[in-house]
């Protein structure tokens, strides 16, 4: 049945029905109709960022959460075989080694069969591609099964391989936005540009699910970026992560493990006087000596990873057999973490949350075991898991220096080779050194000061020292719910950092080093004169320019004797003023279709059809190296040309910047 | 006497003396020597940036807290006055009344004699100087004194002025990171460009010293630069405000105020079951109504200052007599928080602190007051502050709404004339806000619940949607020294910043506008089009050369009708190609020294010395608006000329870019 419509008294618009038309109140129905409208837009205009960011934190937090489910029943389905298995000691051996390795040889082959890009962190590369440089496939979506398996698998070894989730999940969060991105760019029909605008909101998205922790989330993604961060990421970092922890939390609500949405590892420290005053020297002095250590780690992991590639066996095995390679190494892990032999010193039995639990936790273990000696009980007693950490003859402290020497081995030997390798499991190692430093800064006299805080920002400083990071200190904040020690532990992270930054390189500059990728270095200290310098003095003079009247066959002896990916096009031979750019697959495709005697040289072929790109930027030789350096960073640039008055004099790319700036740093010797 | 000194063997180097030379362990000595050399080298290299950013966190520390203590005693003073005097009421109200009238005359008589400059919070000013534009004496040390001795006596009238001390301050450490800058480059010798490289963390170290909040002084720091950040500066700031912070902590220990260093306003919320679940519903509902509120806020606030400035008798007023006007407003705000009369509604007899120590409060109020009702005091109990708030006929909560609403209307009368505004004393308002939640949330049956958490959500939830920040949230975590309530207060923080940030301009912004200041917007959103529109298309093309060849009459007759700074130089007036830039200053210098008859043409004075600069960055009339608006942006430029193939064709500064936007914007209707 049609509705009778009518038209509304003045309008010469469109008729609307009866009823509306003699409904009481039609001027407030007409703006309340209106608002909705309004919000309506507002808030359903597809491919706005706010869809993506959420859909991408919701996403993380499902995968995260699922993850840690799994994982979870995998450890305790073996922690129930070891605990059944009898009392045979090769029996408990085989049962204690063989999940690890299988496992791990799992992981291993697995995702190297797919793509040999899901093997390590991520970071590094992630480090790269934000500074502008395209790594293709690394952010494919087809390597995410790959990753997501072996990270499960990696992770569900338990204690064994000391590895964590963070790097990993950055790189999955990463995929993921890059894959939304370009889902959005498609059916949008947007421009490319956009696609790679989330990765740095992704970043602090990969933190934020698996810690909970939004705001450490998102200073994570600033130091990630090398040198200058967009305020919009900022706000869509601190959506996305806030949006990720969020849901991550609420899982565990729903799941009732938990009755609220809390931190997940609370302390409970004094808040009145939460440590003091004298304490903030030893605060300062353990960031010190985390920083050293820090720089002894590194410096030995890089000498391992040189050792492990450059030594015939491992490299070969490496090169031809990764599972074989994962199982061994999972096995010597293994062996040493058995509980009723070497692991028995290094409470092994316990879980990396475990761990956590016991170093972050609020006692004074030394003044605890003083009077009595607890006995090692057959299982770990989950109401006091510390005692794991005791042994009536190693006492407390030998353990725990025990733990920290055998740990930083241990991640040395699992950090090359096995698929999913990460350097903030640190944080968990490091508590152990701020409990271990109890010992040494407070000995004799002073074991009943509670000395609350040390386990945190010892984690924090050791693991802001080898990424060179300060969002570790935020981080044990919200991990542990207080704040209260903000300005000690961010001054022994500060400490650290002061120390590790002017030695070494950080883990993930150390490692895009190590792996070759292309890398711009950093214009450090104000010494340098880097004002001086400019772009003459180190611009690659040596351009191969195409003019408009140069005959074909010049131009095809050019292509073919060249390898670049683009020509710079000038007007004449004689004026070389530059008018744009050509590439070079365009000009192969145009020089194969030429018909002879109708085109004579290049302008020809480019009437025809043949596509040229403007110039938008061009370098002066009058610019400072300091202002170029900038440039690139800021907008993320390859290469440019030099003009001067319009003529094509040279181009700069990385290379000749980053010649220009280790001539700065170290100056060649005066003939 | 002199020494012996004897040559190593082997040695060809320099003698030296014979006890080191046959001392023991020669090697050991050597090194270590050596060893202390390089650390004394690293430490003691005047010039290195961590001095001057640990000079400057230490002085406004100091300031900082000399301020408090002076203010403090001030007010306790007055205090002791109001008790002393009687009871009178004529006595009584003229000794509530007469203090702050007098402090404010004089702060607003005495600042305004020395520099207008020092009126105001300068944080939009600072906004403007961080993207690039140079306000000439507003970093001028010689205002220093007037902002330091206005703020103290606007800040001494206790809570009758309702104003804060976070913008003024970062304005002063602004100041003194200019001055400390300008000192370096004089003795160093170095580049004027490093002069102003401080000035984002010398932002962070403001808002550390008030609050010793260095994480939200960092993250303020972000907030406050429009587009991008550059890491540097992260590092910069967390330095310097952790030298700050702790130095501000450090002085009230020292001072017996405290026994160790901890947060300013401790709160004890439960750490365990921090908030019920469904509890974060009301969390992001009271964001939403505080970013709605905001906006009301907002609007007001320009409203009022647009009144302010345009009424016949206040615009007068203002012109010619200031501390007058600052007499009247302080009269009025005074009588209105006289405590027999109206004051008694709204808590008048607490300072700013005592206000925000009783709303951070972990007790119901209603629960408290639902049995007894408590007389009320002659004098504010210390143990029992909040009696204060309650009125046995107002109700508690009448109390609050009363207090806020006045509160807001006090800011606005004393927000434009007097010489210190902010809007972070904002904050102490908005936990009114949370606490004010909680009879809406949950009226009758729940009053019994604890609801914790509310208070420092509605103050970060407030103040951050009115200044388009984040940071507020980690303030509030940083302030109370819990960190339990991240993720509801995270929430509630972006929600009112959703509302705000699509209804109103930020305080900063609007206030940016209300001065005319220069400012470049954003482009905003994905749908905009920004990507086709290129320079040709709104580029200035009316530009005036200088050509090389011309004669000098013409170059004097262009110089003299002209106004602007500098003129691009080409090589003829024929080819039009761009070489290079002369400014007006030299050669209408030139010009005048010129000897008639020997030089005919620009040319002759270029090569008798009148200085040209290159050219080090030109755009091409193919580059695209957004890229030619980061650039701007990321390098902080204000224009840069636009050539095709050489030739000079246009330039582009902030004017055409701005209209360009606008256009975006509000596409013109087509005719």
């Amino acid at each position: 049945m049609e509705e009778l419509v009518g038209l509304r008294e003045g309008s010469s618009g469109k008729p609307v029905t009866l009823p509306e038309l003699w409904g009481p109140c039609p001027r407030v129905r007409r703006g309340i109709r209106g608002g909705l409208e309004w919000l309506k837009q507002r808030l359903f205009c597809v491919g706005e960022d706010w869809y993506f960011l959420m859909a991408l934190g919701v996403l993380m937090a499902l995968i995260s959460y699922t993850m840690n489910f799994a994982i979870g029943r995998v450890v305790r389905a073996h922690k129930w075989l070891y605990k059944e298995v009898g009392d045979g000691h090769l029996l408990r051996y085989l049962s204690w080694t063989v999940y690890p390795v299988a496992l791990l040889s799992f992981s291993s082959g697995f995702s190297q069969s797919i793509t040999p890009f899901s093997g390590g962190s991520g970071l590094p590369e992630l480090k790269t591609m934000l500074s502008g440089v395209i790594l293709e496939d690394y952010l494919d979506i087809k390597n995410f099964g790959a990753k997501v398996v072996g990270l499960s698998c990696t992770l569900a070894t338990g204690s064994t391989i000391f590895l964590g989730k963070v790097g990993p999940f950055v790189h999955l969060s990463v995929m993921i936005s890059a894959y939304l991105g370009h889902v959005r760019t498609k059916t949008m029909g947007e421009s490319n540009a956009k696609e790679l605008e989330m990765l740095t909101a992704a970043a602090a998205v990969g933190v934020a699910t698996v810690f909970a922790a939004p705001f450490s989330g998102v200073l994570f993604s600033i130091e990630v970026m090398s040198s200058h961060f967009s305020v919009w990421n900022y706000w869509r970092g601190f959506f996305a992560a806030t949006c990720g922890a969020f849901m991550f939390r609420l899982l565990s609500v729903f799941n009732s493990e938990q009755e609220t949405i809390t931190s997940i590892y609370k302390t409970s420290f004094r808040v009145d006087v939460p440590f003091d005053l004298p304490e903030i020297f030893f605060f300062v002095a353990l960031g010190a000596i985390c920083g050293v250590l820090s720089c002894v780690y590194l410096f030995c992991q890089r000498t391992f990873v040189r050792f492990i590639k450059t030594n015939r066996y491992t490299s070969k095995l490496l090169a031809t057999s990764k599972p074989l390679y994962s199982a061994l190494a999972a096995l010597v892990l293994a062996s040493i973490t058995y509980p009723p032999g070497v692991g028995r010193f290094m409470a092994s039995r316990l879980s990396m949350k475990e761990h956590l639990d016991t170093l972050f936790d609020n006692n004074s273990w030394a003044l605890m075991t003083r009077n009595s000696s607890p006995p090692w009980p057959m299982e770990p007693d989950p109401q006091n898991l510390w005692f794991e950490w005791y042994h009536p003859r190693f006492t407390i402290f030998g353990t725990l220096a025990f733990f920290l020497v055998m740990k930083v081995a241990l991640s040395f030997s699992c950090l090359f080779p096995i698929p999913h390798l990460i350097c903030i499991p640190l944080l968990s190692l490091c508590p152990g050194i701020g409990h271990f430093q109890l010992s040494a800064a407070f000995p004799g006299p002073w074991p009943e000061l509670p000395h609350l805080g040390f386990g945190p920002a010892g984690a924090a400083a050791f693991s802001g020292a080898v990424t060179h990071s300060i969002s570790t200190a935020l981080l044990a904040f919200e991990l542990t719910g207080q704040i209260v020690h903000a300005l000690p532990v961010l001054m022994a992270v500060l400490a650290a950092n002061a120390v590790s930054q002017n030695c070494q390189p950080s883990f993930y500059d150390g490692t895009i080093m190590a792996k070759k990728l292309p890398y711009l270095p950093w214009i450090r200290g104000r010494k340098l004169g880097s004002y001086p310098v400019i772009v003459e003095h180190f611009m690659n003079r040596t351009i191969t320019t195409l003019a408009k009247d140069m005959p074909l066959e010049e131009v095809a002896k050019v292509v073919t004797s060249t390898d670049v990916i683009q020509y710079p096009l000038v007007e004449s031979t004689e004026s070389q003023t530059l008018v744009g750019t050509v590439e070079k697959t365009h000009l192969v495709q145009a020089l194969q279709t030429v018909t002879p005697g109708q085109q004579s040289c290049l302008q020809d072929i480019l009437t025809d059809g043949c596509p040229t790109q403007p110039v938008t930027l061009q370098l002066s030789p009058e610019t400072s190296l300091y202002q170029t350096h900038n440039l690139f960073e800021l907008l993320t640039l390859q290469s440019l040309f030099v003009t001067s008055r319009g003529r094509a004099v040279g181009s700069v790319s990385w290379v000749e910047l980053k010649k220009a700036i280790s001539t700065l740093i170290n100056p060649p010797a005066p003939k």
